[in-house]
């Protein structure tokens, strides 16, 4: 393997001769590192997820297997004792199972079990947005803050929400903020409910709904947000609804959570300025005596994941093996 | 004072001689009791909340040092060493400050510090519905459940989330489920904003609904769902919308916090199946993989703030002076 230049953050020292391994494992891609013992990034991958309906787990697990022998490979001089690896979907990190996750294809498999099994380390299981969402608390945006609710938006929406420093899990179903209901009577959703917010404004329904309404076939949200700008009535609509979901939803987590932040990463926050001013002024208006969020944008885009399954994989080995830094 | 038959737990046995004392404030109402060293609830007592708007605190604080005063003099051979305190709207506990509540009419009060000064005890001070729950956790509808929604649906809607066994607190502000946004553009709340969930299923709401639409003066909730089940078409769908605005509350709560059971207490609980079924069987519909939450009715009723505040007081009270159960 070559060494990948990136913008990865530099994590600090470990033990001399122990590196760990960090797997991100989303529906299409695989993301994966070697993190050395001077705590850089290196040998950063992206390569596809495989797939096999048969046994989802089992070819995922053979496969980091056979990266992590490549990590071995290219690395001789170290040893790679603690391997950290997210997964999407609903994860009961502590059960160590993979609940659900329809991209994936999986439903109650032992993930955990499975890749202490295959990778001959220690193995640290995380669930992707968590992860991500831990990354940006201890690197990014949401530093300093101990209630705080990162929101993915992108093809669909993905959560953290952490209270008190800690995430708020519920078995795994936690902050599933894609699927919270906005209206009763919406749209049908792919989760098999209707209304969820993801059917109104993730950067995939933006677009979906503009061309549903229009007939005109359009490149993603960014160009709905374009032609509102340059006065499209249907494309203001569309976008309208978007921030009027996001803030009906952020309401709901303001009275229910009351973080003192709400982060959002995603294709969606490359937005800027036109997503972040009309929501924050929107937000503020239905708010009254309320713990009233910042609105940030994260800033470790879409590395956060993995940044995040390094660090809960380091965490762990320094708890394990006792810190040196 | 004399010793008031109740229905209230017996909490097991503490320290001989030693007894504890909690105050449930309310804005109207002040519940107070003496819990002696076999566990049982004795001389509650329910009396006036003093109100100063000069010095809503102090006035506060001065009345139940007096009532302090009697349980001493009524007790003479018990020792009261820790006094359990809780008090409506959004409480800081750790910071000890009673941050801002309307019943009261105080913001920014150092409630727990001007308690301690004058009680000549420990003192706890807890949020009155988060002691509510708490109670409802340890010895009502919520037992066994880590993951708990409590609302207390009466004049308006109150609540605690409590994830992983630990109230989620947002520096005070968290769990005001009453004043989630329903409806952005909505009735006016008299929290400053409009559409929120208290506005339209809250027994108060219901009964103002029904009147400002019909013209007739309604007893209250009971009497709106009671028209509605005559088949009166007015108050059927003021009772609708109650329903609709709680079924889409919790589809959010569902999907931000997955609790396993939400609890529902208040005046409006007293609906029985005519709240509990068409909720049900409506939020069972609009979910889909979601951790699906049981919708129970609360057991402990309007004792449970004072019984949590007894409750909490006593797992200090141990956790200072050591347990003897």
């Amino acid at each position: 393997m070559t060494t990948t230049p990136t913008a990865f953050p530099q994590l600090g020292s470990s033990t001399p001769g122990y590196a760990i391994v960090a797997f991100d494992v989303g529906g299409t891609e695989l993301k994966s590192a070697l993190i050395d013992p001077d705590g850089v990034f290196r040998d950063v991958r992206r390569t596809p997820t495989p797939h096999d309906s048969a046994d989802p787990a089992g070819v995922l697990v053979a496969r980091l297997a056979e990266l992590l022998d490549d990590y071995r490979a290219a690395n001789p001089n170290l040893e790679i004792r603690t391997v950290g690896l997210s997964v999407p979907g609903i994860v009961d990190e502590r059960a160590g199972t993979g609940v659900f996750s329809s991209n994936m294809g999986w439903l109650n498999v032992p993930i955990y079990r499975l890749a202490v099994d295959a990778f001959k380390a220690l193995v640290v299981l995380v669930h992707d947005t968590r992860a991500g969402a831990e990354a940006e608390r201890q690197l990014g945006a949401a530093r300093g803050f101990d209630d705080v609710v990162v929101a993915v938006i992108g093809t669909g929406v993905a959560g953290a929400v952490i209270a008190n420093g800690e995430a708020i899990t519920g078995g795994g179903y936690a902050a599933e903020l894609g699927h919270a209901t906005i209206d009763l009577n919406g749209e049908a959703c792919s989760c098999g409910s209707r209304g969820c917010l993801e059917t109104i404004a993730s950067a995939g329904a933006i677009a979906r709904r503009y061309a549903a309404r229009t007939g005109k076939e359009v490149a993603g949200a960014k160009a709905v947000l374009e032609a509102s700008a340059a006065g499209d009535a249907d494309a203001q609509a569309v976008w309208d609804d978007a921030i009027n979901a996001l803030v009906t939803h952020f309401a709901q987590l303001t009275a229910i959570v009351a973080p003192e932040a709400i982060v959002i990463s995603g294709g969606l926050a490359e937005s800027g300025d036109a997503l972040f001013v009309p929501l924050t002024e929107k937000l503020g208006n239905v708010l009254s005596y309320h713990r009233r969020p910042q609105l940030l944008r994260g800033q470790l885009g879409g590395n956060a994941g993995l940044i995040g399954t390094a660090l809960a994989a380091r965490e762990h080995d320094e708890f394990v093996y006792g810190e040196v830094r």
